[in-house]
């Protein structure tokens, strides 16, 4: 079991080792509300204090024969730079479709990647057979004891670094996070609230709470990949269950507004997970208005390539870009026509795409689609109102 | 003339006004390199320093009248905030067709904002004839003793942050920042070298160095809008010729290569102007081989809509997505050929798209053009070679 005595030996452990990374207001965003950048962590997440705690636990037999782990993300640097510190052999089998910025990125943190064919199950099949085979330790990314003692230092920074804190938000995937760092908080100052977040579609912990037992949820499609687990652990679920006042979940579209409120807010980059905690104080789902609030910002690896997608979903959500489509008879002056209605009402157009509704017809309808610039949602609907007025149809709609 | 003591007493000014930005080591980067991180100030950029120092300048007289200035970027942040924290009035002319972003960012700080259709002369124009008509003092964005002043408080921070400090790379534009900063620089430390950065497609003060005096270069399009100035000041014109040791420029590519490894490696946020500098340093322009190093990362405000498209560019330059075109016979199985030659060579897929060359024929060429995820330019050489070795010949080569 889980005790504030290990989370304080592992911080120890962990001098020197981990950054302790700031904590800063986020007055851009919002009053009361501050965040726990663990983004800035090395490797990019906060998986490298539990790795290094859980690796400093094994015993001189154990480390000679090395760790190994199945993972593509996360967890498997963490585990690769916390074994090359320790001066261990750490292995990690990856699906072989896995992103080679990721597989890059674990070899240069000195792991030996093993790329299996097929899916994540095969990876994590393949892994147990090697540790069987050769004798290394499997590392579990989260329901285990050393594992969430080293995420459980997180907790003691932010009490030494806001000590009037009133609230701690904090990422659940397989909760390994979030119990470190809720025992912590809540053996040294039980009035602090602690509040977990899932991603509304693989939403594992917040059901699990709710039937009283450790549930498997199905498979949905998230871009908090780091939060992706449909089984939570039952070490994990029993600390939550103990510690955690309560489970709000995010929807896709919110987070991607959180990662782009990191960016423009804060100047800081996010991954979809980090970004949950973020997101639900952005969208009311934790309330802010009185209480002190640290947002731990778990991690900031976000594949740039699908960053650009997150950005355009989460300007669309704020009303600050839009796509319109009507239709127009394909005579001179008509494209003109729409564009003037738009911009008289002060959107910029960013692009136009004006085709004839039909190839073999000469002389008929066009459609228009238009991806505007706007300020707001209230913006939005009224450049739809002013459309509607002058008798343009809106497809879109 | 700028002069050391001024820095010094703008330091004092602005005590408690700006955020003293983190420095912070670059180690992801590279060994010496150090950020000074501006692109954390408020308003996202180091302009703020300038302007606040050329506000509390002012008589009380010039104070009851107010500012006004032209700018559709930072510096229309910097005066909007600094006039509202000392109580002042701001007005600020932009071209109509300003990012809406941009416009409500300056009204947020709390300037009224003047809309002048066409471009940004024309804003300009505008700007001197409400001036003269209404008493309002413009505020230069660089070529102002008290504005230079401001931004040398950046130089004096370094030294007290990093005092063993052994160069200074910073972005030049108009010249303001890098007048101010060289001036506390060499002031106090004339060992430590200071390096400017500018876009190789706007070289405007390095061509007034070559030349010996002020001159005007021809326009040209850069991502570094920052620093996209035509003709330098002649008071900043002189501060570089006295303090600074040496201007480098980079391409388009190079700044967009810096501003993705600054999000990758370091999860922040730069604009092309902030990027300029690290860039300079990954790119052979500065040698930081031996050298402690800091960065000067100007700004953060960089659009998030054309961000996805400057994260492909860097992508693409570093070799981490590649392009590549070929023909097929259009028959069963020619596809799946191809895509098993790139497969094999380990670059993972991220879109393909498959065309008749001619559309009137039934049967004949195909054009394949695939965009794949690679680990570098070797390795894209490497798919490049096992296809040509295959019969395919490649069209975008």
């Amino acid at each position: 079991m889980l005790t504030l005595e290990m989370i304080q030996d592992a911080q120890v452990a962990l001098r020197g080792v981990v950054r302790r990374t700031p904590l800063d207001p986020a007055s851009k965003i919002a009053d009361n509300l501050y965040i726990k950048a663990e983004n800035l962590q090395e490797t990019g997440a906060f998986k490298l204090r539990g790795a290094y705690n859980k690796i400093r636990s094994l015993t001189p037999e154990e480390a000679s024969k090395g760790v190994i782990a199945s993972s593509a993300g996360n967890h498997a640097q963490g585990i690769a730079l916390a074994a090359t510190k320790q001066g261990i052999k750490s292995v990690i089998c990856m699906p072989a479709g896995a992103p080679i910025s990721k597989v890059e990125a674990t070899k240069k943190y000195g792991a030996e990647v093993v790329l299996v064919p097929g899916v994540f199950d095969d990876a994590a099949r393949e892994c147990a057979r090697l540790a069987a085979e050769k004798g290394y330790t499997i590392a579990h990314p989260f329901n285990d004891e050393y594992v969430m003692a080293g995420q459980g230092t997180i907790g003691l920074e932010i009490l030494e670094q806001l000590p009037e804190v009133e609230q701690v938000v904090c990422p659940i995937g397989g909760g390994g996070l979030i119990s470190g760092i809720a025992c912590a908080i809540k053996s040294l100052k039980p009035e602090c609230r602690v509040i977990g977040v899932q991603a509304a579609k693989v939403p594992s912990m917040y059901e699990a709470v709710k039937a009283g037992h450790v549930v498997t949820v199905p498979d949905g499609d998230t871009i908090a990949d780091g939060i992706h687990v449909l089984t939570p652990g039952d070490k994990t679920f029993e600390m939550v269950q103990k510690y955690v006042d309560e489970i709000v979940t995010v929807s896709e579209d919110e987070i991607a507004g959180a990662i782009l409120t990191l960016m423009e807010g804060q100047k800081t980059v996010a991954e979809g997970a980090g970004a949950t905690t973020v997101a639900a104080c952005l969208y009311g789902k934790v309330d802010i208005s009185t209480k002190k609030t640290v947002c731990v910002v778990s991690g900031g690896n976000v594949d740039v390539t699908t960053l650009s997608r997150v950005v355009t979903r989460g300007l669309t959500k704020a009303g600050r870009i839009a796509e319109i489509t009507t239709k127009v008879i394909d005579k001179p002056g008509s494209l003109i026509q729409v564009l003037q209605v738009v911009s008289d009402c002060g959107a910029n157009i960013l692009s136009v795409n004006h085709e004839r509704e039909d190839k073999d017809s000469d002389v008929g309808a066009c459609i228009v689609s238009m991806t505007l610039e706007t300020r707001n949602a209230e913006h939005v609907a009224q450049i739809e109102e002013a459309m509607e007025s002058k008798g343009y149809s809106l497809l879109s709609k």
